[in-house]
């Protein structure tokens, strides 16, 4: 059971830092600067630099912050086909 | 201001919602009852029910939970093209 959950969690680890990976990538490729995100999307810039380093286990209201700010489709931030391994 | 803010909560509220919506949808096209989802994800059954009630700013290592075992893509719970306006 303790080795299951610690599965569990690597897991969950893994797909906040891969949610992470994206934003920070996507933010890149509209050349805009954390805190540039920071001062559109009203999140501050730590929680924004904490999420891109798959810190913060954020919520879907904040996905759709980003994602407009972003001006990308929120199912976007979700693709990770493009993010390193 | 009073009012940007009043607006900007409301579409958070939409996004949560059809979030929701869409959350049931997947889960009802895979025959699985919200009991079956709780048990498979060990996530409480009055939490899924509010989640889909659009009542849970859910995370996102819930939604990756929720993929999991309905076996989609953590995408597809973002498709929201449909999911009734």
């Amino acid at each position: 059971m303790g080795v299951y959950l610690f599965v569990k969690y690597l897991k969950d680890e893994e797909f906040i830092k891969k949610f992470g990976q994206k934003l920070k990538q996507v933010r890149e490729s509209k050349g805009l600067s954390q805190e540039q995100l920071s001062l559109l999307s009203e999140v501050s810039q730590s929680q924004i630099a904490r999420t891109e380093l798959g810190q913060v286990n954020t919520s879907i209201s904040h996905v759709a912050i980003y994602a407009k700010f972003l001006k990308v489709d929120p199912k976007e931030l979700f693709d990770f086909s493009t993010v390193k391994k």
